[in-house]
């Protein structure tokens, strides 16, 4: 379904450094594990810790946010080299269940990838079941002349 | 990845002949055709027409819209069955490429089906090409003691 | 609120003759009015026609999906000028009521006019009242070196 | 515009409280402060700490989403009361400019407010400045028989 089929341009340890290099905020490694890159698709987790927690016990909006955006972002650089500047312009999630107190995994599978804008989707399942617990789709916006 | 595989209670046919019947505006069978439903998932073709197309001989918007709005419900009518009261509340749509003139095809998975929200995504395609065109997901209001 | 207060460079004139001109098919002066266009922010009218009805004899939301993006896009227009390679990238609407019968009015405001994107709301209202029956938000992708 | 002008049935003091007793882990009165409630409306307040910067130093995408989805949440339970059970269902989200390292504020607006489903939109800027660094739009379930 993508419209290339290109290899990525880094590895998961490529990607891995470079975010520890120059977004240590991030927490690769610790937070989240990337764990696969493919052709236009990755795989994230975030690893389970009390602080993902909503009230209620399970995993929290933001949290999912957050790897949702930084998984689909992740897959973006594998595609095209680290270009930092590529910045997410839009994120629409929707909930669908309750995660449990669990690692989440989000599958991302690159919808566009143009010169401007980029565009995927992650679907999020929390470890151990196939259900998915949220889906969102992004847009960024990606610098000109790379 | 659907939570259950429930076989779906409506048939092509049964959709077909309900919503011919209850909803001719929708022009299932003309404009819209019904061509496969199976567990959680459906998918509906818009046929081409010139009415459908934008400035630029491309497909509109609005057309993409319609398509995607449409083969959603019926997806969700196929899997509860005859309960025209389900109505669209948010629909997020991104637009991927320019689809040519020609029919287009959208194909849909329900991610969640409660019982006072279902909500479902649907990829557009233009006929004979896998790359998408578009991309929506819309949420459902589900009416109570159904 | 705008990062601008700019004059629009398009009066209701000159972006009516535009439209009627370069597309036709939109129809400007007869199924939409542009009614006010001000700094970064523009009125739309829908005129009620039948063929704008979904089952149940309310307005559609291919019709209000349809006039909240014509509305965006002058209220774009207006303000950079005849640029209609600008396209809407993602559009995300949300139901609030059903609509009576009757026309259609769309509040447009841009939250954001860059470089490469602009973005901006619509609010949609039923003639005569004023609570909001829609409410759409929209990215556009503007082309490079305008 | 909201289609009841009814008074919040809980104060900014009833919120406080109800928040802090039984949610704790959103840190109300720490991380989040609500300012204003009002018919329908609402002001909330994300005090800046350095744990909400994202690599360059701006405010981040998840501390952004929390403070939507707080604002809108806190919002409706102004004006339906003390419903923990209301919760996210979708929340669409658009980035418009980088926000400086400051507090930011959330100003909420419910559009409607059903039996079954509540839509509200933030607006969220950044402390000292006009200009909306971000806008929100999110839908949540209530309850039924509330």
């Amino acid at each position: 379904m993508p419209q290339t089929l290109s290899a990525p341009v880094l590895s998961i340890n490529d990607l891995s450094s470079f975010l520890k290099r120059d977004f240590p905020q991030i927490g690769i490694g610790t937070d989240f594990i990337i764990e696969e890159v493919g052709p236009m698709t990755a795989r994230l987790r975030l690893t389970y810790h009390s602080k993902h927690l909503r009230p209620g016990g399970t995993m929290s909006g933001p949290s999912m946010f957050a790897l949702a955006d930084v998984a689909i972002w992740v897959a973006i650089m594998a595609q095209i080299g680290e270009i930092p500047e590529v910045v997410t312009t839009n994120l629409n999630i929707n909930f669908l269940r309750m995660p449990a107190p669990k690692d989440l995994l989000a599958q991302v599978r690159i919808l566009k990838l143009g010169k401007r804008l980029a565009i995927g989707e992650a679907v999020i399942t929390s470890e151990g079941s196939d259900a998915p617990v949220a889906h969102a789709i992004a847009t960024y916006s990606v610098p000109p002349q790379r």
